[in-house]
């Protein structure tokens, strides 16, 4: 089955990459872009029948390999 | 109002990134991962109250900068 996550950076982190997309898109005339945040995105295909245990396999996998915690937080949709 | 969006590569396209991600997490024990695309996640905070315009405008955005249309999938959540 496949499990799909998000990380993202945490509030306050700063994110330089989306402050340039969010300047970008101000300069393309989309002045009502106040910000931007951009994130990470992972479509994980597990062999796994059982949705609870794929989703405990993923969330260890995000803990160990796909998200640094310190500075990011990730959702498991 | 805050628009999430996420962008994907479209099936087919090749993703040397999500490989190397599926090789390393096989490699730390995850044998059961047959599979990881990446994609990119945006969080767009938009100075508009209507939800139908703001998605609509968001739209726009993907097709003019976010998105690249030849190998990329989009989905406004």
């Amino acid at each position: 089955m496949k499990i799909k996550i998000i990380v993202t950076l945490k509030n306050g982190v700063l994110d330089p990459q989306g402050k340039a997309i969010q300047q970008t898109l101000n300069g393309m005339g989309f002045n009502e872009v106040k910000d931007v945040r951009q994130g990470k995105y992972f479509d994980i295909d597990i062999n796994e029948t059982d949705e609870t245990k794929a989703k405990s396999k993923v969330d260890e996998m995000c803990k160990k390999l796909l998200a640094n915690l310190v500075i990011e937080d990730y959702k498991i949709l």
